[in-house]
């Protein structure tokens, strides 16, 4: 698949660093001469931070190329986005070139203020533009307002949201085209109180920044503004809510009857303030920071199965099933490589390493896959029987670093009904950074004791055991700690 | 430490669990006689979600009483928190009482609408009376905007921002009052925005949730506006920035200049596609949501030491400088408990036990400690030294569950000038749920290989070596994987 990105901006960065991770390559088009730095800077952000969320293997990055004209890179193009500056004739201009190449190729634009009937205007084939406005980091948020007019065709707009929806993205169908979409209204409406306040001197940017983190911008992330006040009603519900607060609408609260002047003075008064505020911190520096605390609370979504976290599970359950093709054999004479993982920021140490739990972490998912693979998953626990580690032995023989990928493979060295000792490698590149040897006990877990496992899940087990029979006896099993080295 | 909380509903509960927690006595008045059921409830909530939050342990809980007066709840108080309806003949009832009882005493008012000034008049002790606007869940969120007048006292503002901050919340000091105060002004723009989008039918309730919390939601829990913008800006800066954004102001983006009616209709409308977004979750159920998310969102920022993050890492080093003061002796006879720890919702696995990688996670958190002791910590690492772990082995003994109380103690088997050996029990009430033995090698990390340790370093550690060294060995030492028990 191939996506044509036209405009080199941060914007279209994000989007040409989204497909390229998501294994499409991309052609851009720019005229400025500093395209390709811009591009790549973004690219190397995304590629440390948007693997990050995932939780399967990304596929193999896409092919990425710098066109001569608008044309070229709209040859064979599956979709194209367009982020040029907000300027209409020139945003018309660009999209008669690529109708000239590429007539029925879907156009969204990342426009964050046209409508689409006005980006359709004079078009040879205005049925194939849409907005699809995206929000910066675009590899990170999910959020995509995609804005269709009436003279859309509605099989371009649901093939353009299933297109966003395997960039791992949430494609928001505004229904009624309206100047600024929707998430921007609620922006501007924040950007020009915050203006106000800061020329009334009431507070500075780095104070109205700590009104927002500390307080209503944690709610938001992860509910948005109904849900919220929905549980402030309490068990009086949203009636209850707006009884109360309805009638603040008629109060003097806001300044927003009116506009303040936007004149150098406030532009300087601004610049200054967050100048002090954040100017210890490059862009760079600050992109970074973002992208990491971007992470974290996706992880934390993800982990609760909700908000932006469950967009990106269905995401990997999709990407999952797809690699499900390639799954391990059912029983294999090799040590058994299960589990593929990446070293994400909370894993490292204040070593700059990862943290030496996490090797058993690592440890722990790769013997969770062993167990599903013999039948002994999630809906076999369920029904009341696991296997317990009793024991574990760990040698480190090196050091993962962020962003590393990790493999976990699994040697059977013994079994029997009750007990399964298994060896298990945790590798990056081939090499181990860490063996471990465990000892798991079948347990009826009511009971609270040992007990046999399932006649089917011995089968399997025992199949895999007298394979890997003949497989050498790892020099580090049955080691104690401080034994000497052969 | 004795707090008053007046008013009893949902900002007043959870008034009263943030102080509670954080070890105060609480005193609640509130005529409603369903008040101890209320209370309980955030109280509950409270402790599933706050202990979450902390690296350190928690003080022991406070006792809570309810008053049957303004007066005996106000009596001894060292601080009281006003959170009854926003009637201002009402608040001046209240603070008349109180002052009659103590009339020094700190008042704040969790008004999110009334100006100081306005709460002071007819005061007897006007320079005591503040606001101290909280955001729900108090318990949770850190931001508690306190506004002063020119009439308060400069070092009773003092005093209570430290309170507040020992209760481990972020006082933002507002420098002018205004009404509404600073953050309410950008909820109410909001509020005001949606409630157009909603009654024009561009969007529902859902689908302006989904705007916000899968975009600049995310962005705002951990940047604010300012700061998010100062990176759009790129290199180029908030000027630029500024350039490109501010000629929006003056285009027709937004509804602000115009107040939606608010009757019936309207009300119907939103309550009835709140139902249908979120009534099949209870409002409990909701809260809990909302909770497990914040802590989500609040542990990735104190990993992060960044925004509210760096708030909660600077009040878990503050208690743990005053625990220090029951610091272990330098040298002990016996082995040395050392690490305090408290099972995290996010060490439970499927089994609903710790999770296999937290057991080796406490003995790290123990082994850290121990290092620390013996001049081995983070200044010692920053300089180019540290330990190493070789190789571990873990006996699992028990199972420690959500909110258990872990201990960790370290026995010294052996040390030399390179290499130190240990035995590690993590416990909880007691008992051992693990024990692991561990090689740790000291290194030197530029030239990446073993090295003596310091002089100071092999003192301290070889002091405590000798006083243990008749110690029983543990019978787990020196054990391989799948040795028979004796």
């Amino acid at each position: 698949m191939k996506a044509a990105i036209i405009g080199g901006g941060v914007i279209g960065g994000g989007w040409a660093a989204r497909f390229l991770l998501n294994g499409w390559d991309v052609a851009v088009f720019d005229p400025d001469p500093d395209t390709p730095r811009k591009i790549n800077e973004v690219r190397a952000n995304a590629q440390a931070s948007l693997p990050a969320i995932s939780d399967t293997p990304m596929p193999d990055i896409g092919c990425l190329t710098f066109s001569q004209s608008l044309e070229e890179s709209a040859q064979d193009a599956d979709y194209v986005q367009e982020s040029v500056s907000e300027n209409l004739a020139l945003k018309h201009r660009v999209y008669a070139a690529i109708q000239e190449a590429a007539p029925q190729v879907p156009i969204g634009s990342s426009t964050s203020g046209y409508k689409p009937s006005q980006l359709q205007e004079g078009a040879v084939n205005p049925a194939s533009i849409f907005v699809a406005h995206p929000f910066n980091p675009v590899y990170l948020l999910p959020l995509v307002e995609v804005v269709p007019s009436h003279r859309n065709d509605p099989q371009i707009i649901d093939r353009a949201k299933e297109i966003l929806t395997e960039l791992g993205m949430f494609p928001l169908h505004v229904r009624k085209e309206i100047d600024a979409h929707i998430a921007d209204r609620f922006l501007e409406a924040v950007w020009r109180e915050a203006l106000w306040l800061v020329k009334d001197g009431v507070a500075t940017t780095e104070e109205i920044d700590e009104a927002i983190r500390m307080g209503f911008g944690l709610r938001w992330g992860q509910m948005g503004l109904f849900e919220t006040y929905r549980i402030a009603g309490g068990e009086a519900g949203m009636k209850h809510f707006m009884a109360q607060f309805g009638p603040c609408l008629s109060w003097p609260w806001t300044r927003l009857t009116d506009v303040p002047e936007f004149n150098d003075a406030l532009v300087d008064l601004i610049a200054g303030q967050s100048d002090a505020q954040s100017g210890q911190h490059s862009i760079r520096d600050l992109e970074r920071i973002r992208d990491s605390n971007l992470v974290g609370f996706l992880r934390a979504l993800k982990e609760r199965n909700w908000g932006a976290g469950r967009v990106l599970n269905a995401h990997d359950a999709a990407r999952a099933t797809a690699a499900a093709a390639s799954a391990p054999p059912a029983v294999s004479q090799a040590p058994m490589t299960l589990a593929q993982m990446q070293v994400l920021p909370g894993w490292i140490d204040y070593n700059g390493h990862m943290t030496e739990s996490r090797y058993l972490f690592a440890a722990s998912e790769t013997t969770d896959a062993f167990l599903r693979h013999i039948g002994a998953g999630l809906d076999y626990v369920a029904a009341g029987h696991s296997y317990y580690t009793a024991e574990t032995h760990i040698m480190h023989l090196g050091e993962a670093r962020l962003g590393d990928r990790l493999t976990g493979s699994v040697q059977v060295l013994a079994a029997d009904e009750k007990r399964l000792h298994l060896f298990i490698r945790i590798g990056t590149e081939g090499e181990a950074v860490a063996t471990l040897e465990q000892m798991l006990l079948h347990v009826d877990m009511k009971a609270g004791r040992a007990c046999p496992a399932a006649p089917e899940v011995q089968e399997r087990l025992f199949a895999i055991r007298e394979a890997q029979a003949t497989l050498p006896r790892p020099s580090a099993a049955g080691r104690h700690v401080g034994q000497g080295r052969a």
